[in-house]
């Protein structure tokens, strides 16, 4: 395995659609070539019913092996029968819960580390909701939905960083969470700030990602940010950037993450105007 | 009056203060310099305890004389009584309800006249919520909230447009409207999309706003989109918008409309990197 590249990964904002035409589902299951899907429920503390739900989800998409692996305490993580079952995995599919749960239950554990070599060996992860979350590089953890950020409110930790240089949010429209998404790249502008909505998700491979599903993905790029009250203002103050530079994207929408621009129909033509100067 | 500039417009995000600081409700006061204020409650379809609740709200700021307007039919906007009210005004303060009922009503008749004669003359015009939006060029009066924007699911109709090249939107970050003023300015990327949090106000005086309140104003500038779908995708499809810029403004912020640029401290050195072909 040498030669093989990191797989997709497949990050969801949440409700992806299991009973219609289960678009974002079956981007999962045509990526796992017939091998085994892991569901790791990490993220629950109450992961009773997940995996029928998914069983039933998956259900004539050609997931011959479906198993679940859920870790109550970080002491299992070394578990030989539950490492086992990540053994000759396809593909990891990180279910919804609590994002901090993921991160400190399997964080530098012999878990994180099969899961990472499934990855780097070609296999899918894929994450929904919190499972989504746990992708980011430093993962938004707690902040207010539905107002505006105020400079105190959020909480940041280091997440499984298999998608680095980005934070993932999640539900993003629906709990109208684009106010803590700019509150978290006005910390540091490096970080892309990524929110998915419900039933969406992006295909990352290689240094691009693609958009599916029936919500929008909002990119939020900080870069080019020439004023900002991050680091002064007092805690309960609202946030203050000038100049983001946002993309709403939806479905047949691309993303290259190392030019930091939208991909598109004519997208080559498109970007003339907005000459990169470091790209 | 030959020589008179506009008054000012406070156009606020609903919800303001009406029992604290009151910093908004006392901008309003401020402006009126003694004189009377009219408090247009047409937006409501029911307009009871209104005038109550607003003379609570602006007892101790000094306005001597706070007066009622409503207007139930068009046809009473011939009304010499109602119209008396306007007369000699300092201000008109427009409280909220539904926006489609201040245009409706009022739109192109002489209690409209009368308004903006006010406003020409140098009078103070506020509107919160319902109030607010009405003041927009072309006004937002449906769309949904807490969801990304769907191309065909957004009601826009002529507004009072005291302030042009804008469309207003309001309890902005509460109700989760970022896509819904998206979809707006990808419409006609002329018009800036202004969305004002709750208990948060501009104050527009000539070209430029000034922010006040505890919340964010979010300038949504779509001059400079490369691709959007928004003439093109089926109405059920997630909007797609790339390259919007986006300005995320707190109290002591400020904006020139004319320029389409934040202002704020040691702005004129930080728009550097974004220099302006057109302007």
């Amino acid at each position: 395995m040498n030669d093989a590249t990191p797989g997709p990964l497949i990050i969801i904002g949440g409700h992806e659609d299991k009973t219609g035409d289960r678009l974002i589902l079956r981007a999962v299951a045509e990526r796992l070539r017939g091998g085994r899907l892991v569901l790791a429920t990490i993220a629950s503390h109450q992961p009773d019913g997940y995996l029928e739900s998914y069983r039933d989800a998956f259900a004539g998409l050609e997931v011959s092996d479906l198993v679940e692996l859920y870790v109550d305490e970080r002491g299992e993580t070394h578990d030989k029968e539950k490492l086992s079952l990540l053994e000759g995995a396809a593909g990891v599919f990180f279910s919804g819960g609590d994002q901090l749960r993921i991160a400190s239950q399997i964080g530098d554990t012999p878990i994180e580390q099969r899961i990472r070599a499934i990855h780097l060996a070609g296999g899918v992860v894929a994450g929904t909701s919190a499972g989504a979350s746990a992708m980011s590089e430093t993962m938004l953890v707690g902040g207010a939905s539905s107002e505006s950020h105020r400079i105190g409110d959020l909480r940041m930790a280091p997440g499984l960083g298999l998608m680095p240089n980005a934070i993932i949010d999640q539900h993003f429209a629906e709990r109208g969470r684009i106010g803590r998404l700019l509150g978290a790249v006005a910390h540091n502008p490096r970080i892309l700030g990524v929110g998915i909505d419900e039933d969406t998700a992006i295909l990352v491979e290689g240094d691009r990602f693609s958009v599916l599903g029936s919500g929008a993905v909002y990119v939020v790029d900080a870069e080019d940010v020439t004023q900002s009250n991050i680091a002064e203002a007092k805690s309960a103050s609202a946030l203050s950037l000038h100049d983001v530079r946002l993309h709403v994207l939806a479905a047949g929408d691309g993303f290259d993450l190392a030019q930091r621009a939208p991909l598109g129909a004519n997208r080559a033509e498109a970007r003339a105007p907005f000459p990169k100067v470091d790209a």
